[in-house]
């Protein structure tokens, strides 16, 4: 609630690029669009640019408000603002909402030129090396060559280790929390089942279902009940709700317990909100990324040309992205005698806690930020 | 592969009854078929009856083969025949398919007597203790007044426990097995969202689908494929499958990964076979047990009525029902002063190692049962 640090009142805009993307999967994507935010000034070297990536089902609205009457700011605003951990007092912090998104930049629901009607199922499958490379082209329509920082939790944080790797010189540190190098099997397991949710709802029409002016609804609200389990620790789940009725037991299939009533809700909000086919190119995203893969599974060897510092970190809790996925990164880069700093924080909150604005994770990341070095005296 | 050892071929039988059950729910079930097999002989003092109770989606096939031809024999033989851990030498095993299934014992699918036509949505809510309940009439028609053992794993383990505490009288020995006094909110959230993946599936037509010609294929599908996520260990996930592609790298939404394919081979096989109604009632009769909630959360005072001996048995890498819960009733049966034997056995496939011949846990449960004195001499 400390309203006086917020960055106050924002505004998106929006990068139009002609120049071609040719992307992972092969094909091309000839012009496309990119929806950000800033917040901050950057400053006259240009050397205090730090960009955040989102996760699976964020956007480029990071932080702020859109008007004083908004409910909620900006999904990371606890991080980010006049004297918050990653202070916009001395950072120019750029929010993106990733190609294939479905919050203004290109994908699935936007029109394509060729045909103008929405993408649909014809969008391609994005890659997360193909958000680093559109995230670049950005950078360099306003100007920045180097990063002083990327930072990315969960799918975010795989970013910004693609950062490191496709981009060592256009980044000083990256900031990879609650991440893994690549998804586990059990990982790939949940997208799959929330995926097929999706694809097999008869409202998804193959992904053209915006042509049917219906929503596969049902799927992405059974994807995002799932999730919901797989974000939150069991210790937590059983805290925050247990075994709670909610009435006395009425021997049916309604809300019987507060549990679902909380996962019902969940899904609900998220079915009227999200994109199905941004949802699930994303865990697709998540799937294919790997960085070890085509060094016969040496990550130690993927990360060789990295230039950048780390802070890599982790929470006790999280059985999603769990510690020994983080420490795999941590050796690979000691391995590669890279500068790394490693925390494993003892948090309740599962892979939630990386949003969450815990006392100690926020400490860790102010120290971590202050010592970053922009090269220039900045005004407080 | 020890076919001498088998119990050969079987059939199934059933029993009628005509007396009205009262389930817990309140409402009355005038009349009910259950479906049984019984292996080995009942001896003259009736004392070596051992009662089989079955999980999610098992049923009253749990040993031996229909034909020669069947390809797999009944779901529990490893453990079940002459010579084996359960010796059907000594004892008379007896499987049935609970109330509310889909294998002939009355449920959903049956035909209402009152109206012709199926069940459907009109099948009441069964628990735990119906079953109890209503397998204690069987043995009351197979004139069985004690059982020498009473075993199951998972929900199975829930009513080898209740069994205890309803008929202490009835029972000489109960064997727990990857069970629980209760499910945990993470436990209860998957079986919501299987639930919620068949009921809000179009052609679920709130429980009515029989008349409608349809099944609710998609959404069985998807609960059935989530149930095998929480089955498995993430190592074993890891171990069979890991990050293993199909072929190459396709960037499509078909199956890329070997995971994929077996998830969906386990998906559609299941929604194939299975009945909708049957899976949501089971999952809520798991939901609901909870024997301790009428004594303000005292399992300890809930199991102060017991009489049986227990052999609790846990997996180490079972994360739908931990070793932990394993734990909590034999802390409260040792607090009642009851007999207990517990062993924690590392096995490192799930929940799904209470199913599979390990040489430890089959030894243990050979030791176990080889020592249940049925009173009399018995011929080898």
């Amino acid at each position: 609630m400390q309203e006086n640090y917020s960055i106050g009142i924002v505004a998106p805009q929006t990068a139009h690029f002609d120049t071609p993307l040719t992307l992972k999967c092969g094909r091309v994507l000839p012009q496309f669009d990119l929806v950000f935010e800033t917040y901050g000034t950057l400053n006259a070297s240009k050397s205090n640019a730090v960009l955040i990536c989102h996760a699976l089902s964020g956007n480029h609205h990071v932080a702020g408000k859109y008007s004083e009457n908004d409910k909620y700011p900006g999904w990371w605003d606890n991080l980010i603002g006049p004297g918050k951990p990653l202070d916009t007092n001395k950072f120019f912090v750029i929010g993106l909402n990733n190609l294939g998104g479905c919050h203004g930049s290109s994908g699935p629901k936007s029109i394509n030129p060729d045909t103008n009607k929405p993408w649909g199922a014809d969008f391609p499958i994005v890659t997360v090396e193909d958000w680093v490379n559109s995230q670049a082209l950005l950078l360099d329509a306003l100007g920045i060559k180097k990063l002083a920082a990327v930072v990315g939790g969960s799918l975010g944080g795989m970013q910004a280790l693609e950062w490191t790797i496709a981009y060592p010189d256009r980044v000083d540190h990256a900031l990879v929390i609650a991440s893994a190098p690549n998804l586990t099997a059990q990982n790939m397991a949940f997208n799959e089942v929330a995926r097929q949710a999706i694809i097999t709802d008869p409202e998804f029409h193959e992904g053209n279902y915006y042509e049917h002016q219906v929503v596969p609804r049902r799927g992405l609200r059974i994807a995002r009940m799932l999730g919901h389990i797989t974000y939150l620790s069991d210790d937590v789940m059983g805290e925050k709700f247990g075994r709670k009725l909610r009435d006395q037991i009425n021997y049916s299939f309604d809300v019987e317990f507060e549990m679902e009533s909380y996962l019902r809700y969940q899904g609900d909000k998220f079915a009227g909100e999200f994109d199905a086919n941004t949802y699930i190119r994303m865990t697709r995203a998540l799937d294919y990324y790997d960085p070890a893969l085509q060094h016969g599974g040496d990550l130690t060897q993927a990360l060789s040309g990295t230039k950048a510092q780390f802070l890599v970190l982790s929470f006790t809790s999280d059985w999603r992205f769990s510690p020994a996925r983080s420490r795999e990164i941590v050796k690979a880069l000691l391995d590669n005698e890279r500068t790394v700093s490693y925390a494993e924080i003892t948090a309740a909150h599962g892979h939630d806690a990386f949003l969450m604005p815990d006392k100690h994770y926020h400490a860790i990341l102010r120290s971590y930020i202050s010592n970053i070095d922009i090269g220039d005296n900045h005004a407080k």
